[in-house]
Parts: structure tokens; C-alpha cells; sequence
């Protein structure tokens, strides 16, 4: 049975287990430096076309909250929408590693705006005020949305021309990529983004996270926040692996392209549906629509899929790198009888 | 020369000044175990007509900091709106201190309203969330207007029966006392706050802040939090010994009936000014205006007072226990010169 | 090439490996709430013959230092040898994380000797000092040494007369079962430990660690500790499927059992070397050994061991659950012709 | 009644409490901003003949502790003596406000030696292990032994060669100097100690401690440090003017000296008590004497010492500025009643 719930309660692609299997030969250095870890950092330089700095993390929240404190100090802050990831969803941990705050502000269109950003910014070099030191910004956002390529280069000029960095939430980048048809240089390394969380699980991946880092001087310390962050795995041989086939023999391509293409045929099938009214814009593999309530209670179990509100009866759908389009027919199947 | 910037920038009323001389007679033991602190803490009792438990800081932001963070694990949040102190104006120290979360939401009329306070409760018992667990509340709020004692109990109720305290930040508590021709047992014993910070430095004392638990289940580790918080001074009698004339011989009820007295002559005497265009429905000692652009820039250094918006020249005018009308009238007087 | 540097060189069991394979199908709940999840904490259960608390966790710094500072509130403290893992090789984690403090002394053969742990106690309920609240050993110890059942039984008896809890940090538990011939039970859930770091990474598994509590009102809030601190796996089934057959299969039994063999076989080998002084009184996979500079120096690249002491040209050897005879041989070799 | 506990159970010398008397006049700025505090700044460059960063605190506790962490990072170690001040007197507040680690070594004579630091360099950027980047010594140190001038001058080259810097606690350090003959400029600016706790009010100050670095980078952002460490007081002038007295007028060398003259008469009169056994080589205030059982305890509540060591009945006693021949007299005489 498949879900809607997130595209994590999928297992794993089957390029990636193997190679997994793969990495099981004989002993290797531990904690990344093994032969695995230095070949996966070198397909990511490439990848960028840069000498980034890579440090490969255990979970997504890590690779945010690392990769974030390893910059701050305890009075600077980051700058991000209310709904953000960091902000709402990892239970407080920002502020709970960096001791420092979050300084969070209504989204638009699931996307942080310029105008937006500036209020915090009205008391440079004053003591009583956090100093805002990072823009945090997630593509696809959480709420599905995505920022273009040239909104992406036009935040970080705005960052960089207030003495601050922009931090990119990649937990769904593969999918904007797909969407919009760009490549992770053009809309990461080329726009100016100074520090990535370089997400891969929710895409195929069992535990594929990395932080990147396009400026070595922010990130000269990064490897003692990660050791402090508990991501550094001992046996980390079989976490750098995966980015291996992920990159190297197009899974990420592979695995964003059929979860956007379910988004899609989703979205047709449901627009279908009488007592379904679905949320148009979306591009990726996040959709969301308003449902009759009572089918909605009673399929929400079967097919697992999240309530964003109760009272407008908003749903939100996530298609996975393995959802198959009788996946999305039994659904909507489902949903007609009911109708 | 007198300023309009704070209440802080005043000196202190001479029964504090005498209290402290007249403490410096031989030895007596440090931290707090002296005559003196002992003294204070049953006048605190008697005020609140309850055995509360008394913690004295040496500053507000430290009886904020420390009572929330006594009480709260590093995965429960503190509620409050976007402008309280705790929240804009201490650099961040609850989420340093505490490793927890602020969750912040707009004011309304300065002030916290329940139906906000709502959206933060949706997830009891997930993980990935924090978890609500005190309500903070400023009176007088930051920008200058009043919880009715009603609104006070109020929000204690909801608080309660959600599996939350209720936090007061006081820092004004007295300007809002005299205003409201209350008495701290009606307005905060009786209302069902928990937790106040009760503060004393912006109405006349030197140092004059502390910690007052109403509930000794979550004061019962507090004097860790304080020392922790560095706030458990060697001679704490010379801190604890203002508390005495301050609530024993009315020096709280002087200083705060001043300064609203001259909130109030200072409101009367802007209204006078063509060129100033006075805020209405203040009850203290802070006074909002918008002033012309060239007059604001012209006295503000000679008048402290502080900017709160350059857009719409809106400033914030504070007077003191020990402002005078003749203060008042020569700001007046400077401002017709120029009108 | 097999190296001696530690147990955490080698790859994952066939068995390990297997099991996340087989784990590979269909969606599953994220976050543990998976069915693999479900199993393997019936198993652990019934393992130690108790309903305890199960938190599974990816690194064993992460067990130590999540289960510790769940129950600590940052003024309590943990007691623990100087040569204690938590102490030393974690990077201050636990400091980071906890905001507590470690008291730790000199360890006597490797072990914490309650006359040691005495020292602590002083000052109770003093704010001015920390509180012990936890002891924390090691079994194995991170000097190779042992415990007996006994021993441990008497610092839990210790720990609760004193209204401490103690935890143990079980990295290589299971060597030191099979060294003493006991079971996870009789050392752990019969002694009365009231918090075990139950590791399998160093044991055949791939990342295999899980915070096991005794007491379930000291976690009871350990769900929220393990998010914030970063262990909260999405795709958890990857994880805690492996502890199916670790102990269903007798994995843990096997591998541990090849390590401790081969430790023994390493350390006959070793005393055959007339350049080699083998420290005697080591049962499990940890052997160390005095070697001659110049041969410890020319063979460290190759078998990868790691030097404790430059001084006294001290190493520390470690056998791992894919150790074999020829790879020992091959090292005796080496090190007999350049005698 | 004089007490020999502490010399933070005496009041507050004359001529500080006058300070403070005068300085209510009028409006100042507030935090830091009014003319006592730029003052006392001035005089204490000049005391160092340095332009040394200055930020005054309410406690010694705050001076070490924010001084500390300004300049570290988490993962950035402090390394003292055991007894240091910072690692048993200050509940953890290092760790906790810092995120860093305290490396402790058993002091001999009280001191921190060089080659017991030494143990604590072998692994520079090992991410497994806290790096250290500061040495921490007590001038008098708490077991009220001294360091010479050149000793701590090894120590700071010791620190410098290391790339560390050397921090001085200097709580009772005019009793140092007093007793070594020095000065302020020669102990302290000459010898290359970075950053010093600069206290006073263990010498006759009500509130008066300063963090002074001699080091403008490491010191950049320690105004922030400052208020996250909740010491920027308000009316900062009631603090600040307290230095200029103390080191213009003389108050701290009139106050030390008293102080140490009645430690070297007690010591005499105490050598008088055969039921005394007075520890030799102390030079400042802090005497240190084992005393018969049944004496000690029938004393304790009166005199107030503390009881260093139950077994062997050590006792600390610790003249203050104010103490005079006839409170020691009665101490002894109430002693030879007993004998």
C-alpha cells in the first residue's frame, strides 16, 4: 500500500541499496574517511563545478541546524518564513544547538519577500537586538511553491549586500530542479547561495543528506558542529555511497522526474472529482487540495495523506520517487465511491 | 537635564538610595541568606497575601529569563506577541538560556489575544513540534497600553486549562497598577498568574527586579536557574534592602503615580502642538506621537526620546518618577519655537 | 586489508545487510512508526524481560548523550571516569547538548570507584555546586577492562541510596557478555541500570544504537530529547530492522564472539614477539601492547592501530567480528621480520 | 558581629557607597552609555597603560564566564585546576551558558602547572576531542596560594606558543598584589594575560566587577556576550562609579591591605591556640588552619568560617577590608576558652 503522507514513507531506490551492498567490502577508515566519502565529495564539486566544502549528515534537520550554528554566533539570527522547516517542524532544535533565534515572518506564496526581510534589519550594532546574520530560504518550499532561478540571485545579492548569507533548504530540491528545469549549478552555486542542505532521502535515498558550503571560510569549522551535531557516523562508508549512483547514474533525475509526473497526474485525476477542489500552481510533488470532510476522514487512513487545515479541510498529497500511477487511480477510485 | 527616553535613565528616589546606606552595617551572609532579603520576602508575601516564592535578579530581562526557563524543558515554548520584551528586546538571551523556542505572534492593541494564542496549540504531543507550555504577557505591554484585570484572569484561564502557566512580565506592573486603580493582590495574585516578573529599576529603585512564584512546583529548582542566570550576587542586601521602603513606606505608589501623572500633563501639553499628533488611549508613563519630520530630528538628542517608526515619524516619549512639569514644558516650549 | 584500529572499521554482518534489504518494501510510516520499529522494541523488550523504553538513535555518542541529558535538568551533573568516552572523545556533546556538566576522576583499572564518586556528593542541594544526579560507566570500559556483575550491581545500588540514576554506556556490551559468560539481562535489567547505551555498530551492524531506559519516568520525554537531538531518522526502519536478527539470529552472539576469540588469539601471537610486551588482563576485543618504536612506527599505516601513549609506545589493537586467524598472522609476520 | 566566611560578608567601603550617592544625580544614559562608566573606563586604561576593552558585570561569576565564552566557540575548551572557581563554585554556568568544556587537573599548590596542560594538547583538530584555547588561573587562587610575576608570565607564553590565551580570574586580586608588592600594570599587562576578571567587590565594592581584555579581537563582540549574559544593567552608572574611587582614590590598595594585615595577624594569634594548627605560606586574607573538632564546630555559627574538610577538621577563614584586631582578638580568645 502506498501513501500521500510524505515522499519519506517510501523505502529506497534500488541503486541506492545496492550500492550499499557494494560499500560492504573489507575495512575502511571510519568517520569519512573512507573511499566511499572522498569519491561522493568529488562527484559533488563536480556537480557544482566548485571546491565546496562537504559534509555529509544523517538527517535533513541536521544539515539545516549544522550548517546554520556552524556560522552564528549566539547573537546572531537567521531570517526565514513562519512556515519554514526549521521554524515550525524540527521541534525547536535551531535554537536549542545555536542558542540562537529565529527571526520568522509570514509567508508569501510559501516565499520569503525582500520587503519582508528588511524589518529586521533596523538595529545594526545594537546590543538589545539579535543581529541577522543568515536568510534561510526552502526550494520547494514547504508549502510547494518555488522560487525561480532569478528570485533565488536576487535574495542572495540582497544577502550579500547586507553583510548576511543565504542558507537553501534542498530537502526537495531535485524536485524544483526537475520542475523548472534547471540544474543544481545554475540555481545553486551560480545564484550565489552560500550554504546548502543538500537533501536526497525524501528522493530516493535511506539516509542521504549533506551540507555544502560555497564559501570555505564559513564553513572552516563545520566538521567539529557536525561531531557536536551527532551526524558524524562512524560507518559513514554507507551513507556517502548513495550519493554515488544518486548523482553518477542520474537517480536523482530519475526518481524528482517520476514524483513531479505523479504530482501531476494527481492533481488531473483529482481535478475529476466533484468533492475535490484542487489547489492550482503547484509543480512539483506536493498537492494540495480542499476535500469533502467526510471523505476525507475516511480515507485518510487508507491512503495516509496530511491535514494542513481542519476547518477549510485542506490536504496535502506528496507523490513518491515509487508512486505509480495505479497508486493514484485506487485513490481517486476510493474518493468517486464515496462521492 | 531630564530625557523622555526611558524610565531608566532616572536616577533613584532617595528612600532607595537611604535603604542601601542604611543596609552597610556590618557582616552578613552572602546570597541572599542575610536579614535584609528575608525581610523583603515576607513584605512580597504579604503584598501578594500568598507564600509565593521569591527569587531577587539584578535585571528584568534576567526574572523573565530565568523564571521561564526554570519552568520549561528545552522542547516547550513560551507564547507572546511579536513586540514583548522577551522577544525583541533582550537579544535573544530566552533562547540562549533556555535552548527553547519563542513562538511570537502580531499584537493586537499591544496585547496578547487568545484567538492567536490558538494557532500554536495544534500539534499536543508530536515530536517534530514544540510544545506550549507558558503564556507571556507584558503589563504595561511595550507599546504602552493595558490588560484589564478581567483580560488578565482571562488569559490565565485559557492558559490553565490548556496545560500552560501564565507568565507577567511587570516591568511596568506598577504604572499599570496606579492607572488602573488596582493593587498587585487584584491584578496578578488574584487574576491566577503563575510566574511575575517584578520589576522595580524603571519605577524609581536602582536595582530592583525579582522572580515571584505563585506556584512552588515550578519554583522549586529555581535558585539553580538564578545562579546559573548569574544573578545571585554576594550582597544581595543591598539589592533585596530596596524592596523595603519601595512597598512599605509607598515609594512604588509615588514613583508610578508621577510618572503617569506626567504621562498624562506631557499628553495634555502635546495635544497643544500643531506640528504633533498624539496617540490617544495611554493610561502611563508612555506617550506615542507622530511629530514633524525636522522637529523629531531636531530634538531628539536634546530630549532622548526614542524613534519608533521613521516612516510615519512616530516616537515614544517616556516620563520618570521623578519628571517634572517644568521638563515637560520646556520640551513644549522647543517644540513651538520650531513649529 | 583489515586494520586493528577499532571495531569500526569493519563492514555490517550478511545477516544486517540482509535485513535492511528485506526491509525495502512497500511505504512505511516515517519517523519509527514504522512496523520494523514496532518488532524490534518487542525483541529488546524481551530481551532484557522488561518493558522498557526504546529510542533508537544513529550514533552511540547520540545514546549517551540524548538518554543523559533527558533526565538532567542543566544545573544536575553526571559522574564518570576521565577516560570515560563521553568525556573525552565526543567533542564536549554532551556539555553542548545538556548545557550540564561531566564530574569526572581518575579511573582505577580502566573503572569508577565509588569511593571516587564520594567526592561529589558534598554539597547538596548548594546552588552554587552542580547536583550529581547520574554515574555513567562503561562496559567494556574504554580502557579494555570489565566490570563484573556485581560491580555493577553495587554503583546501581550506590547511585540509587544516593538519589542518582546510573547509566551505561554499552558501545561493547556485548563483548562483555560473552567475556563473562552473562546475559543482557543479568548485567543490566537484574543489576538495575537505570539507562543503557545499547550499541550494535561496533558489533557487526551498520548503525545500530538505541537509548534503552529502565525507568520510564526518567523518559518520558526522551521522544522530544531524540528530536532535538538530531536522531530522529525519517526512513527508522532502516535502522531498527537491524536489530531483528542482531538478536533473533544471534547476530550479536557471533560476532561479538569472533571479536573476543580473535582478541585472544591476537594476544597469544602477540606474546611470541620478543619486540612486543602484551598487556595482560584483557578478555575482550581490546588488546594493547608495548611495541618497539620502530616497528610500531613502520606498521601503523598498514594494520592501522592506534598509538595511546608516544611515550611508552603504547597501542591499542582492536578485533572486529570479521576478523580472521590469517589476518593476525599476516600481522605477526610483519612485525617478526622486522624483530 | 564580623564573621571570617568570606570577604563578600562585609558591607561596602565609605568611599564607594559615596560614589554611589553621587551619582543619582539627574538623567543618564542608560546601559553603559553615561559618563561614570566612560569614566571608570578611562582610569582603568590608565591603570593598565593599555587600551584595554572594558565591560563592567554584576558578578565575578558573570566576569569569568562571559569573558570566557565571547572568545570560544562549542567546541573550544577552557583548561584550570580543579578548584578553580569557574569549575566548582559556579553550578556549571560555564558549560551552560558556553556550550564549551572545562578540562580540570588535580592544582598543586593551589596552581595550575604547565606540564599538566600539556596532557590536554594531543589532539589539535581532531574533531573527536574539544580543542583548547584558553588557560584559566586564579590570582590569589582559591586555596589562597600566589602566583610569582614570572610565573605568570611562563604561563601566558606558555599560552601564546600555543596558540591559547591565558585568562586570569582576578577576584581577590589585590590582595595579590598587595601581598607580591606589584602592581596592576606589571602582574597583568606585562605578563601577556589576555582577558581578566577584573573584581572588586570582594574589597570593599557593593557591585564592581569588569571583564578587561587586552585583547581587542577576541574581545569584538563582547558587548553582545554581555547582554545575553544578563549584566547590562540599566542604571549602569550605580556600578561603574564604583571603580573610581576604588582606583583613584586608593580604595582598593587601602582595603587589601587591612585585609592582609589582619590575615597575617590572625595567623600570628592563631599560632598562640594549641588546639590550632595554622597552614604556613599564605599570604593574602585567606588562612587556612586545622582545628580541634569539638572548637570548630561550637565556633562555626558564630565566626562563621567554612569547614573546608570534615576529616581533617580544615577550616578557611577570611579577612576583609573591614575586619579589625578586635574581632580576631575575640575569635581567639573565645578559642582559649575552649582549649
Amino acid at each position: 500500500m502506498k501513501m500521500f503522507k510524505s515522499d519519506n514513507v517510501s523505502g529506497v531506490h534500488p541503486k541506492i541499496l545496492n550500492a550499499i551492498q557494494e560499500a560492504n567490502i573489507g575495512h575502511e577508515s571510519p568517520y569519512g574517511a573512507d573511499t566511499y566519502s572522498k569519491r561522493a565529495i568529488d562527484i559533488i564539486k563536480d556537480l557544482f563545478q566548485k571546491d565546496v566544502d562537504v559534509y555529509f549528515t544523517l538527517l535533513g534537520t541536521a544539515a539545516n541546524v549544522i550548517g546554520l550554528s556552524g556560522i552564528l554566533r549566539p547573537f546572531e539570527a537567521v531570517i526565514c518564513t513562519e512556515t519554514a522547516h526549521i521554524n515550525t517542524d524540527e521541534c525547536g532544535t535551531f535554537e536549542n544547538f545555536s542558542g540562537s533565534k529565529i527571526l520568522y515572518t509570514p509567508e508569501d506564496d510559501g516565499k520569503l519577500k525582500i520587503e519582508n526581510i528588511k524589518k529586521f534589519l533596523t538595529h545594526p550594532d545594537d546590543e538589545h537586538r539579535v543581529q541577522p546574520r543568515i536568510i534561510s530560504i526552502s526550494q520547494t518550499t514547504e508549502t510547494g511553491t518555488l522560487y525561480s532561478v532569478e528570485e533565488i540571485k536576487e535574495i542572495a545579492d540582497f544577502a550579500h549586500s547586507n553583510n548576511m548569507y543565504l542558507h537553501l533548504d534542498g530537502a526537495r530540491l531535485a524536485n524544483a530542479i526537475i520542475a523548472l528545469d534547471s540544474s543544481f549549478k545554475e540555481m545553486i552555486a551560480d545564484t550565489g547561495v552560500d550554504l546548502l542542505s543538500f537533501g536526497g532521502t525524501k528522493n530516493g535515498m535511506m539516509i542521504g543528506e549533506a551540507i555544502v558550503s560555497f564559501n570555505k571560510e564559513i564553513s572552516k569549522n563545520f566538521k567539529y558542529y557536525r561531531k557536536q551535531g551527532m551526524q558524524l557516523l562512524s560507518k559513514m562508508r554507507f551513507v556517502s555511497c548513495q550519493f554515488i549512483p544518486y548523482l553518477e547514474d542520474g537517480v536523482w533525475r530519475e526518481c524528482a522526474t517520476n514524483a513531479n509526473e505523479m504530482g501531476s497526474y494527481l492533481k488531473e485525476r483529482l481535478r475529476e472529482c466533484k468533492s475535490v477542489k484542487v489547489q492550482e500552481g503547484f509543480k512539483t510533488n506536493m498537492i494540495f487540495a480542499n476535500m469533502d470532510k467526510k471523505i476525507m476522514d475516511n480515507l485518510q487512513d487508507e491512503f495516509g495523506f496530511y491535514i494542513i487545515d481542519e476547518k477549510t479541510n485542506l490536504v496535502r498529497l506528496v507523490t513518491s520517487f515509487d508512486t505509480e500511477k495505479e497508486d493514484i487511480d485506487k485513490f481517486i477510485k476510493a474518493i468517486k465511491e464515496m462521492e
